[in-house]
């Protein structure tokens, strides 16, 4: 039971001073216990040492895995990990108002956990080194416990998960973040993992593959191609970010959050953005509302059905793909690893036809940042919709319909130039389940009086201060958004030195 | 598309003078313009002309209604409406750890809407005297509007639904709520209702069967057993009501807030709860912490079966019943209206087999009156768990169990002295899909110092500022505990003159 009136509930001040503190590691973008020199030197040697050697083979070469003798359904032997079945989807009155596909059920809640510690008075996160055979590259830096239910009851007889205990036994330490978040709703079945980030004040031996890291060193990574994981994109979207350093800025750091920096008032306007406001308050009402009438407006009817009554795909001997080759394909890889659990293993993945584009356009309104976000409509969320991207869509899909098809606004995406684009890098998907999938991760900043004439009911501009108070809650704002909403935190500081 | 520095958003001061608008109905426990000797006969002209004649008849004489002759669910022949189907539930390392039994699957979302006016400067809320084949009595009273989206796109070719408009096109008028909440968690599978209050300015003609009533009216008529229905109930618990009566309170009324009333101080503490307070912001992270905690606990696996595969269940001529007899029965009625959209018509219903108890403790911390909520566990619940009354149970299901196998806290709830109960009704549960389903909904406040040595990590002490904040919200405060925060809500005003 839990006494608010006595238990160890943060209070106001404390809260505050978690933001402060998180504003502070922002502005590190060097860290004198775990220096960029170093850094670099460890991942480096990281990626010549873990090596995986993954190859498709034909589905009915997976080991461990059966095909469901009646519905085709992949499951794996243990009845752990996830299943493969197919979906089929209902939305009446939409542009395509009935589907099916290949879809991964996976119910168990993972946990994507980041373990965070003080040195020199800056917030530092454990990061790890870590190889997923869907990468297209090797190791990229993913939370330090990255776990589903039957990675930690050892379901496959692998080792420990290193660090878990700081997760399963969160309240003996003091938590940053805790909140269940979906994943990407058109590849799976309601899936949510609990992103936490655990602050401990004791030691903490730093093993094989781990590196701490802090905030400002990890934006800085984030903007390189395919090196922040998924995971640790959405774990550092939930963090109580507020850009505020509030009276520790005061401290001599060496990286003040202070100033302009002749950026023409683009981070003054993202801090406000995420510091929120007077009046403000109320305005969150509103959001709830607008969402209220898109999620009831949209009738979704989902049915899980067997994975062999798919309507237009085909099985191949290394393939279920669409008949138009569009969209994705589940596929079966065979990985041989150097440094995961256990050394070797099959397991079906889902392979995307093409990259995609995610992109936030943003404004500044009365020198406050804004975001238009998308209420989106994918099949495997828990309810209806969630706060998207302004655009998140694989171009090539709709190559078979008319221009006109093409999802609002991608144009303005594609055509910006670049004096608009405040962030492009293309990062990596959930290397675990997914094969080689990437996005073109994109923040384009347009004119304030730009988009004047762009009404659309599923679409609504919010400040940096309203996503994170919904980032508190479960199946608001979607894990693209979520990976944006990083990205965006990571413009914050000030930018390096040309 | 919103931009929210430009639209209609309410202001801070607009919110709170709703607040306000809110309590001076609250206190307003007559109405000049729709006095309390003319509802009450109103409410009695009513009863006397609005017959229904519901009796039960085989499942098989249903009419309009067809069994599914390899599964046995039960779905109207227009394919709306509901269905009743079976459930698989597994709840591991629970004491009930797998079972199976009848559910209702209706997906579509309903609208329960209230129409609000000012009359003479105090809201009133324009109720239906309604009805319904379930009633232990003849009419409760209802929202303004009920209606699934079958009703209101006419499947039933009834009549139209009055007043739907309002709800329909609510961005018109001013919405006072808009929010989608879960039902029965044990009946329904996944059930929401958009549950809105909508105030207008224009005239608005009453038709036969609605009357207008101020919240205090309401209040009022809460506290006597079966007359304001479930609908209206939740739809009441969603108002943003702080009891804060602000400015306006200094307006003559004739019903002011203030004062003591020599009721020991429990209304002033039970204002202070509303009204939240300074520090407490950072404890609502606290309670989703604890939420996310038990929600990642617990894990439930429910997949929806036929009905003719139950386990533990039998089917009669008249009903699917429990072999022990305990829990619920689905029935079949046949039902002859007088005043609904279509004449006559049969439709399965859930019976449940006994009177519940649905049960808050609560207790002054520092002036402060907290209330002691329960992460439940609902098999039809979207996400797991939700916060429920301290004790929500059907003692006579546990017949067959030893005592220690009774919900926790029962016994302080019956055994409680009078001097300790501050609400005691029963009252209807839904009387469209339930017959005679009814709850004994009791407030029982214990002393600051009591249940010190209760420790359940399922169980939390939340401020009603607390619970009103996640009642903005979807998925959180569950169908029950909506009705307590309705019934705590009508202890806020002054007693009348004994």
């Amino acid at each position: 039971m839990n006494d608010l009136s006595t238990a160890a509930v943060p209070t106001l001040e404390q809260e505050w001073s978690t933001a402060a503190r998180i504003a502070r590691s922002a502005a590190a973008t060097d860290s004198r216990y775990a220096p960029n020199a170093g850094f670099h030197r460890w991942f480096a040697d990281r990626n010549a040492h873990a090596q995986n050697d993954v190859r498709p083979i034909p589905l009915d070469a997976l080991v461990g895995w059966s095909a469901d003798p009646s519905t085709g359904n992949l499951a794996h032997d243990s009845g752990k990990f996830f299943t493969v079945e197919g979906l089929d989807v209902q939305i009446p009155d939409s542009p395509v108002p009935h589907w099916t596909q290949p879809i991964i059920n996976q119910p168990e809640l993972g946990i994507l956990g980041v373990l965070a510690k003080e040195f020199g008075g800056v917030l530092h996160f454990l990061m790890q080194g870590k190889v997923e055979p869907g990468n297209v590259n090797g190791v990229q830096l993913s939370p330090t416990v990255q776990a589903t239910r039957s990675n930690y009851t050892r379901v496959h007889a692998g080792r420990s998960v290193p660090y878990l205990e700081y997760f399963r036994q969160a309240e003996r330490h003091r938590i940053l973040t805790d909140v269940r978040q979906s994943e990407q709703g058109s590849w799976f079945y309601r899936k949510r993992n609990r992103n936490m980030v655990v602050e401990v004040t004791e030691d903490v031996e730093v093993l094989d593959g781990f590196h701490w890291l802090t905030l400002g060193q990890l934006h800085a990574l984030l903007r390189v191609d395919d090196v922040v994981n998924m995971d640790a994109r959405t774990v550092l979207a939930c963090l109580p970010f507020s850009g505020d350093a509030g009276p520790l800025a005061a401290r001599p750091t060496g990286d003040d959050t202070g100033g302009d920096d002749g950026d023409d008032g683009f981070r003054a306007a993202l801090l406000r953005s995420c510091a929120g406001g007077a009046g403000e308050e109320g305005s969150t009402d509103g959001v709830l509302r607008w969402l209220t009438g898109v999620r009831s407006r949209s009738e979704v009817l989902t049915s899980r059905i067997p994975l062999n009554a798919l309507e237009g795909w085909h099985r191949t001997e290394y393939a279920v793909a669409h008949d138009t080759g569009r969209f994705f394909e589940l596929i079966a890889v065979d990985v041989r690893a150097g440094s995961r659990e256990v050394q070797r293993w099959t397991q079906p993945m889902i392979r995307p036809c093409a990259t995609g584009i995610v992109a936030f356009l943003v404004k500044r309104v009365d020198g406050v940042l804004k975001v238009l976000v998308h209420a989106l409509v994918e099949p495997g969320y828990l309810d209806v919709a969630e706060l998207s991207p302004t655009v998140q869509c694989t171009p090539e899909n709709f190559g078979h319909l008319p221009p006109a098809a093409l999802p609002p606004l991608l144009d303005v995406v594609r055509e910006a130039g670049p004096e608009r684009i405040r962030f492009d890098a293309t990062l990596s998907e959930e290397g675990g389940r997914f094969f080689h999938a990437r996005n073109r991760y994109v923040i384009v900043e347009v004119g304030s009086e730009d988009l004047a004439d762009f009404d659309h009911p599923d679409y609504h501009w919010m400040t940096m201060h309203q996503l994170a108070d919904l980032l508190r809650h479960s199946h608001y704002v979607n894990i693209q958004a979520r990976s944006l909403v990083a990205c965006l935190h990571s413009l914050s500081g000030r930018p390096p030195a040309a």
